[in-house]
């Protein structure tokens, strides 16, 4: 007989027809009239309830199928007598495929988030990981959807590279060679003539570089890909190996990119809105009863568009009127995570997209501000940088519009001393057929986080890396 | 004025209108009375056709407009009186972002694809190669809509991996250890406590395990990623970064699987000849004329699903009616290309699934036929490995039901003298509510070849990494 998913099974209203579910035991409750099974498979957080009467089974068997068993059960479609449920099916055959030993690690609810980090590989079974497993999946899928209906191609950037793209923090070396036999040059230095690829070679921090590349040739692309940083950082917000989304647009200037940069989050959260209800409502009971209001409330606001020097201004007022922060604010100053967040949830109570900030404290490769920037741009000092700021997490999305120049960004690389020989490649987008065009990065677990209420970004990813960290 | 992308562009009717495109000049022919710059900007294989009277314009401007340039042009859509174009554009103002040196490498038509691999950053203006990255995101696009639509959840595998998954060819090592200074223990081997993880790190080649963690949780799961292999093969087929597809689903078996397995790369192809259709007859007309034609072949055919004994029988009547192959083919022996060619393109003309294979040359954790496999197993000496043979590129797809026996399962991995310490939380899911499930892994590149028509694998990616290349 065909196994019916349970997400279809509690669907189903044609009572008296016989249906099979497969799946794992959440929890077995045992009388002498009656058995209930709560089963999952996975495919909803909701369980479906078998119901068993215990006279027509094996009770030796009926005893070993604990939580965490996972058995198929074919029965009656039948219409619930319990609260909360509309389907049960009461049950005339049992199939256990798998029994679960009392230890079983995730036997008991309620466990700690760190001690589940422990079994990473079975905390997928449960409602909380499952939830946010499945929100990942539509996370995802409402980004390519996204980005198809609105004509830009996936392109994938590499992984191993041999230049440091923004020279953003440490990375970790790729390497096939023989470190027992390490060859060195005559001043001492390792060859890497004899590596895999011929040099030194690195994962990737970033792919905008080579999605610049792509977009000056099919117009509009993104990547969405694993990046690499190999900061010591064991914080709640750093992962080693995480999931980057870098939209790159040409011909696109920067109310263009704002205007994408807010319609592509509403879309992602409108999504999670339609198609995760169920695990949404789950979070927003168990995990961040204030969940599912700010996910709407991000939907219901026009984002601000916040001028760099404009923010400063609020910053300083709030001080003059005895707002205390920890860290100073003139400008020029990068914002401290306390700045942005009296921006977005005291002054304005809403998403802020703040640009035009000094050239210094942002990439040698956005565009300069001249006469004509306006949005509060400084001729020559600010770059057309917009940082998307969210409520609780703070910059949700980085983005620019790129320094199309030759000229302008050729000096900024020899200003910043970037070697332009890992380069040449890059700067031939601005020498040949050189265009207008931008495009920025998120952070895909910072979504998950936002979106789910999670607290720690190795809760969002199934398998994270971290210092010391790379189990599974 | 709004742009409009020259896929629209070329779609509209409103003859009179005033319309703006911007992109790159593929060629500029001039005359006396009127220059005819045919314009792409990525979003389709197709220029549109800007016709420029050269006395309303500054002639050394227009001059300086080559091949390669950027430039906006704004104007009155008009019906094309030119051969195989029906709309183009009589220019009224025309704006130059980017001019373009005749040193561009793309400056001539027809050059090598040898020689453009060179400039993988600017092949991607070519028409051969915008149409090929088209029809890659195309398939991206086509997988996850297939997996989203049957319920399987997208799974992000780790990519740096401790373990060495299927022993599959060697691998790259990830490290941030200061390879000048290199802490050794006493018995002379290399300290890893100081590396990033706290132990020895390597690329993953293979989402499949980590993917079975996910199926036995989330019911249905698909990896879609990079994967490596750092061996050092030089050919069209092997790249040393590449993107695998691997779903992994709970509760099937062998007939659940071969029809996944079939109705899956049906409907990629089926999105590909709905989707691309411009860019495939471009590729049908200059790089593979059988193309299309191919492509609809394997939509009307059912796969034949062949036993592996059956397959060897075949061969081997071939061979006593004087068929000659390099390669022997006794029962045991994997076959070679030849071999599969010969079944695929030969005998039954259409796409093969060849299954139960002998166990000896699969891997570890294929299930192992019994007495009531059926399918032509032969108890205890087979498994239920699926390879799906497609003509001309050979195995598209490899697949298999997994071995869910704990003891099965741990015996084969002694006898291959797997390292079990790496495996505790692989055979965690055979210990705690084991499950009959199976997946399959597809090479996308391998996938965009067969599309394409391309014949080299670093044709269908962006920036190949190959022995010794590792470029942009």
């Amino acid at each position: 007989m065909k196994r019916t998913k349970v997400v279809d099974a509690l669907k189903l209203t044609d009572f008296g027809s016989t249906v099979n579910v497969k799946g794992w035991v959440r929890t077995h409750r045992s009388s002498k009239a009656v058995d209930f099974i709560a089963l999952n498979d996975g495919s909803t957080i909701k369980n479906i309830q078998v119901v068993v009467d215990p006279s027509k089974f094996d009770a030796e068997m009926l005893k070993q199928i604990t939580t965490g068993s996972c058995i198929s059960a074919t029965g009656v479609l039948v219409e619930s007598q319990g609260a909360g449920q509309t389907v049960e099916i009461q049950c005339e055959s049992l199939e256990v495929y798998g029994l679960c030993g009392s230890d079983y690690p995730m036997q008991k609810k309620g466990q700690s988030f760190e001690y589940m980090r422990q079994y990473a590989h079975m905390r997928l079974r449960t409602n909380t990981f499952g939830a946010v497993m499945r929100i990942r999946h539509n996370m995802a899928m409402a980004i390519h959807t996204y980005f198809h209906e609105h004509g830009f191609f996936y392109f994938h950037s590499p992984i191993i590279t041999a230049s440091d793209c923004e020279g953003a923090g440490q990375m970790f070396q790729v390497t096939t060679k023989n470190l027992y036999d390490l060859k060195k040059d005559e001043d001492g230095k390792i060859k890497y003539d004899d590596d895999f690829f011929g040099k030194q070679t690195s994962l990737t921090v970033s792919g905008q570089l080579e999605g610049e590349l792509g977009a000056t040739a099919l117009g509009a692309i993104y990547t969405f890909g694993p990046t690499f940083r190999a900061e010591n950082s064991n914080t709640p917000r750093h992962l080693a190996e995480f999931w980057m989304v870098e939209p790159e647009v040409a011909f696109i200037d920067l109310t263009d990119l704002m205007d994408l940069e807010e319609d592509f989050i509403k879309y992602c959260i409108r999504w999670a809105l339609e198609h995760c209800q169920d695990d949404l409502e789950f979070l927003n009971k168990m995990i961040d009863k204030g969940l599912i209001e700010r996910l709407k409330g991000i939907l219901e606001s026009d984002f601000v568009r916040l001028p760099y020097t404009e923010g400063i201004k609020i910053l300083q007022d709030a001080i003059a009127k005895g707002r205390k922060f920890e860290f100073p604010c003139e400008w020029g100053d990068d914002l401290a995570s306390e700045h942005e967040r009296y921006l977005v949830e005291e002054y304005f109570k809403k998403p802020v997209i703040m640009t035009n900030y000094p050239k210094a404290i942002k990439a040698f490769y956005m565009k300069i501000d001249d006469e004509e920037s306006g949005f509060g741009g400084k001729s020559g000092q600010t770059v057309q940088g917009t940082d998307v700021l969210f409520p609780q997490i703070g910059e949700i999305i980085g983005g620019s519009v790129r320094e199309e120049s030759l000229e302008k960004l050729t000096a900024e690389i020899n200003e910043r001393h970037i070697p332009m020989k890992d380069m040449w490649w890059y700067l031939d987008t601005r020498k040949y057929g050189t265009c207008p065009h931008g495009g920025f990065g998120l952070g895909f677990e910072r979504l998950i986080l936002f979106v789910t209420g999670m607290q720690n970004i190795r809760d969002v990813i199934p398998f994270p890396r971290t210092p010391k960290t790379a189990e599974f």
